[in-house]
């Protein structure tokens, strides 16, 4: 079977992982990635000899990347002649206007949270609804902190069934190296609830959620409390032993060492993961706790690259690789050797 | 009636509060402050023209501070010789070896929360259980975080009766000035549950508590966000109203540009309070959704001089000045002015 | 003699301490402030009893003030007729427009660093150029770095005459309570050389300046070292000379226990000061260090605060209150309570 | 030739970094890395499988490798029979000890910048001191502030000849994922004159150097400042010109989007390098400026990497592998891909 050409449109944080994973998976081809100005992401691509083809968006100035040697294959209107689908990840808003590109060319195009929900048919998590994305045009992925949250409340959902869920997000302010949106010696809270509570329930109507989101100054992963309702009484260990059974879920605990975020983003680089990312979300095993008849506990979102597998996901959905969730999950874990540890 | 004669040992973070707020109650007097060597807190108390008189604790280097021209008022044998009452804001542990000195003295004490809970006849918080001590000898007053978590669950217990909350605690590492328990770039987790969950239930018996606590690189007071469960539904007005009602609750709102913890420490500096402290806890009124049936809202404590108030209150339990919690946190209320704005 | 009528544009982190300030001169009066909008610090105005009046500027919805009840006794208009010399410390560029309301009513006017140097007839520090602004209409104060980098190679230069500098600034990059200008996790550089450096060439022009200007994510306080190039050799001990003898310079060591720039503003906390403000810069005993025939040393600039002591020269500049450095800032220093320690 | 074999002793963040560097090197064999209990890093390896040999060093606990699964190796004493040279990144103090065992072994060794000088025949940096090392038994070398900066000084030097420096360290404070030496919300700083001044002047006799040193709470990379004093005037091209010729120095500009140390860590995990590791330093083209006849220039280290190159250097000066510092250093280069970029 022929691979399914894929391009990304936006090569920053997000757009390089995506196009990092994408050439990981088997039966996808990565026809390149298209970028609008000559930024560090850039620069770092040309340094490592052009492993990515690169395309220029609509208003870039050729000229600046001519100036620096870097090369390029073609406008935006090449690349998408070229692809079976399109990763979107260009700045909140543009994903929405690249769209009617898309649409004319008969292109399918998963984005990500940055857009509106009104973009896409299905807002789209792949353990929580794959099968909703399967065939569909337009994918849009749940945000890094809602990616993460779902994967542990559809994993007790599936188990044990899930009523309600109330959460605090300990939410990390910017990634390493960003310098416009930082915050010095302050929590900074948002108005309730939190869009990601929201999110959670357009992805599972059946669950009540609501939440509080406090951003601090640090960049190593969101940390997200989670209390949930069964509608039976879950134990510790009910919920332990289908956390350690995921395959996107790392169980790890305070004596092993993992003391925070930084651990967690730590134990990555030493595992020489590329830019010492991670696809799993961490838990804390010494963080669950039961509350009544409720369970509490409290996980690690590395905001970067979390989203990564569940695009793939969406890839594998939107195409028809697979038709179902087992199969489609398991094809990009497989790839991208996610439960390897398990 | 005589005035109330009371003593600090540990004039730090805690100690110069402890001071300044006795100072303020028209029916105490402070006889004086002792420490161990000159600090950076009593070189300040120097340059103002010690305004409190300063006793030397055992092991003190008299001639460090003659050499500073720091004038010393005696012993820590010399104080408590001519106190009634003794606040204990020594380092951990310290005060447990001061009471067998407070003992023979036959002089009271109130410790503070570094203190393990069997220093004292009574685990006490002037709002939850001011009763209980009255007329006792020794009491152990809650931790910053338990102070300003018990006035809000307490003031919704009093109103509609509280069966179970789970907390999480946005912990702030370090306060202003502090060196030695830095966070640098990290989310640190602690085994749950937290600490003040359990101090919570041996205050209020009668209520399930448990709760997940995450430090994080801020100076400027805890965040935490509380989900109560009622023994009926309490809705957002009915929780609002209560908050609104208690003097140590400020209800704020990120409109009126209350942003974060950082923003009511600027509030108290603007206000001119003392050391730019603040009494009261803040509570953001838009913090506060329902889940459910339980209610969910997010509070910040000003660590360092939150539990001031309720060790006043412990003072006139313990000393017997007033026998009822209306009337002892009313006096309180009153010499710290707090409550005026409402 | 009759006060001195002053008004203060903008009740802002300058704006309220300049208010603070002239309240604090005997022979001042503060007619009043004007701002746009209830922000925090007109709110804390507000629970304070309104100690200052308060005027509108143009633009301002009186209405939102009337709801919450902030009492407003007119227009810039009204408060710029009452006047003889009005503080500008309005954001960036209006107080080139407010400029024009000042010439036609023929107040004078000082404004703060983030206007053009354009906007007046003198750039001016009190202790380095104080007679350049004797009866002058219009003077711009040095920025914070500015002002007190300044008061430390003044003060060497009329005691040994300094021909060069080279300064590293390490810079706080937010104020407490600032949202906006955070940085998370990173030092942030600036394009050499530093307008500090400009701006002290321009306030001193036998001294060659340059320096490279670093951000940092804290909040208390600038950290600058200077390396400066006598006329001839100045040895440790003179500079340490100079620099005690200063009114605006605190000489602190590390072994006080002055560990960094919180320490100061701790200091100050516990000194009482309003704010947790303080009006000399720090400058560390144990950095000053000889660099073969230069001098090299670490200060610390209250950023908050610092201008205000110089502000207070401008106004006795401006005003012909006295005529000569020694007269005026001895009278700012007085009234500011300045040296006392000493 | 046989390659020479080299071990390691300590398996954190250095040691790591020299296990890997050495594994990079064609004419070297890594024979195993030693460490005492399984931490992260340890365990990171097995997840890895194992790519190294693990030894137990005295005192660790082979049970608790066993219980997880972690395969060892043998002892130290194993390790030290089968090594040529040792690489001892033990933490401080533990290298001397193991000196001992070295001697009777006859092992060679290199150690780190936390050992004092006098457990080395020679303290060492490739570039400045490089034929000092040759055939020599004990190294010891530069940390990594000093590394960086040498670099540049000694690269000046050999143009131009450089009599004095004065630096100003804007001290990272911990690497990523330290939770014990952290800093919150403050800048701290040192008595001075800086070690890494005092070390300058060790390797670099002839040169004048002080400095001074501010511990900053972020974690990617130190920034240091430098004024150098030339023989004769050196000018901002000069200066660039040797600079841009250097394999160990970065040259990059904020206008490419390198606005502070976080860009660079930034870059490296965008480049693929493992760990987002750099051996170069950054050098900021628009930092340097003239301060009369001398130059300034400020420079960021990557407190974590900086150190691997010049320790592989000195394995081939002690080895006697080359024997000139244009031989030797080259040979690393090579291996580490250094300098490819120019």
């Amino acid at each position: 079977m022929a691979k399914i050409k894929v391009g990304v449109a936006g090569y920053g944080t997000i757009g390089q992982r995506l196009a990092d994973g994408v050439a990981l998976q088997g039966d996808m081809e990565l026809v390149g990635v298209a970028d609008l100005a000559p930024t560090l992401a850039i620069r770092a691509l040309k340094e490592k000899g052009m492993p990515y083809d690169l395309y220029l968006v609509n208003g870039a100035d050729k000229s600046a990347f001519d100036s620096l040697s870097i090369p390029t294959c073609g406008t935006f209107d090449d690349l998408t002649d070229k692809v079976d689908i399109m990763l979107d990840s260009s700045p909140g808003g543009i994903g929405a206007k690249n769209k009617e590109i898309y649409e004319k060319k008969g292109v399918k195009a998963i984005f990500q949270g940055g857009e509106k929900n009104e973009v896409a048919d299905v807002f789209f998590h792949g353990y929580a609804n794959y099968e909703k994305g399967v065939d569909k045009n337009y994918l849009k992925l749940t945000s890094c902190n809602t990616t993460g949250l779902i994967r542990t409340v559809d994993c007790l959902d599936r188990a044990y069934g899930i009523e309600k869920v109330a959460i605090t997000i300990i939410r990390r302010v910017a990634d390493p190296g960003d310098y416009h949106r930082g915050l010095t010696n302050a929590l900074q809270i948002d108005k309730a609830p939190s869009h990601q509570a929201v999110d959670l329930m357009t992805i599972m109507p059946h669950v009540d959620a609501t939440g509080i989101l406090v951003h601090t100054p640090v960049t190593h992963g969101h940390i997200i409390t989670v209390l949930a309702k069964g509608k039976k009484k879950i134990t510790r260990e009910m919920a332990l032993e289908q956390f350690q059974k995921h395959p996107r879920i790392r169980v790890v605990s305070i004596d092993e060492g993992f003391l925070g975020n930084a651990s967690l983003f730590k134990y990555a680089r030493d595992l020489g993961n590329p830019r010492g990312d991670m696809y799993e979300i961490g838990l804390w095993e010494d963080s669950i706790v039961e509350s009544g008849d409720d369970i509490m506990y409290a996980i690690n979102i590395p905001q970067e690259s979390v989203t990564i597998p569940e695009t793939m996901d969406g890839i594998r959905a939107a195409m028809g690789m697979q038709r179902t969730r087992e199969e489609g999950t398991s094809a990009t874990n497989k790839y991208l050797s996610i439960g390897k540890f398990k």
